[in-house]
């Protein structure tokens, strides 16, 4: 568990729930420390399922693949039971957080801590991460007896549950822990939405463009296996386009809640990262 | 999911839950139904999360097992990365659960969802069942470089997280959404603690004796691996005696805190059990 845990990334979700807690201290002119301190618990939470899932997608049985973060993924240095078990440990760590943290017995934050168990178990369950995952294997002929091809429609629904449901339920979990108005929790799930398509889009124009160098991961993957990706259903440049289109809704998102901070800054590095 | 989950089974795990509510119920001289109703979710959420260790533990990279409540494991069905993920989804599955039901907003209700999440979190984690499971690879010698071997105490402190840490949980849980004291959950702990070692042993017993028409697993897979087990440390009788001496035991927590109802019925069945 620690040495996927703490093998770097870029933090992402963890970002988000804290970026969503202190954009909404802002709005409420309250405290951004308390607001970060109260979202803390369910930032690391996000973090321990993204990393599960990264662990359980290298494996043989599923992505196959060796590096990851620039070192060898867990599985090539533990064998594959251990890679299967330190996944499910990080999952079930990740709930034990939301149950018990921030420890402080008060009825309203039990509401919220309930709140956020809910949307994050939802968003990396069946109907969110695992079963985004399930479509993706099946694409990618990799299911028995149930092979299936993508449309452009498809992809994206593939994509919405496997990396979207759990970005998004990061931001909304900071949005819920530092007391967010229905108002303001509908508008940064509608940021994080689009947010999270844009990154996987780049991700894929990534996977053709960078190298294993620049993204500590094995590139070309997609391209190698059968995976569908936008650049191969959209070009380089049509997949761009549409990356910028989701930051321009997703800033809008932003202003029309008067929602200020780290979010809009975290939109931009989405599109413009290089890894 | 559904595959594994309505594959039948013995449904010790919710039916421990329920028993435990009911008893806590029946102590009180309150409604044994309401109680039932109270703790049908947990229930439900110990047993998605016992059928998903199944998945995983047959996985080819864990116990390699084909056969399982007498019909062709998941993986053998769907193949690996299905099953991965069906274990997964159905881990997170038991989060939703434990996080909206009973879907009623009472802050002592929402303190007790969020006792049991603890619980159950933490008896499925690294500290309870995967860590359990990680310890009895290594005992296997499963786990590169990271060989062990099993003595009396290792091999109880092995069980005591690999099954005993579940089935605690699950009749905690029912004791605790039923609203028992806390001496009463201390005894209901008591018990399953030993109920949960005397059922293992039983376990490694019928897998010495059993064929696998009556288990409806293959049989003999112990030996035949190199997996510590009771029988092989001290012989079938003296495994009996340690079983038999854990039902006293657990019976007698029950009597001490004047718990009545179903679970001493349970407890005579773990020992007399033939599957």
């Amino acid at each position: 568990m620690r040495y996927s845990v703490f093998a770097g990334g870029k933090r992402l979700r963890p970002i988000l729930t804290l970026a969503a807690a202190d954009a909404i201290a802002r709005a409420a002119g309250s405290s951004s420390t308390v607001a970060l301190d109260l979202s803390l618990p369910a930032a690391c939470a996000v973090e321990l399922i993204h990393t599960y899932s990264l662990i359980h997608d290298d494996l043989p049985a599923m992505d196959n693949d060796t590096l990851r973060r620039g070192r060898p993924t867990l599985h090539v240095v533990y064998g594959d039971g251990v890679a299967i078990l330190a996944g499910d440990g990080l999952q079930a760590a990740a709930f034990s957080i939301l149950a018990t943290s921030p420890d402080e017995d008060d009825p309203e934050l039990a509401r919220c801590k309930l709140r956020v168990a809910e949307v994050i178990s939802r968003a990396a369950g069946p109907g969110g991460m695992v079963g985004g995952q399930a479509i993706d294997l099946q694409a990618a002929g990799q299911v028995p007896g149930h092979a299936t091809t993508l449309d452009r429609e498809g992809l994206q629904g593939m994509h919405a549950r496997k990396t979207g449901a759990i970005i998004r339920a990061s931001a909304v979990a900071g949005a819920v822990m530092a007391g967010g108005g229905e108002g303001q929790i509908a508008a940064i799930d509608r940021f994080a939405t689009d947010i999270g398509l844009a990154f996987q889009i780049v991700d894929d124009i990534l996977d053709v463009e960078g190298s294993a160098a620049e993204l500590g991961k094995t590139a070309g993957k997609d391209a190698a296996g059968t995976k569908p990706t936008y650049p191969a259903l959209f070009g380089v440049n049509g997949s761009r386009m549409i990356a910028a289109d989701c930051i321009v809704r997703a800033r809008l998102a932003l202003d029309e809640a008067g929602l200020a901070g780290w979010l809009a800054p975290i939109a931009d590095w989405v599109v413009s990262r290089r890894s």
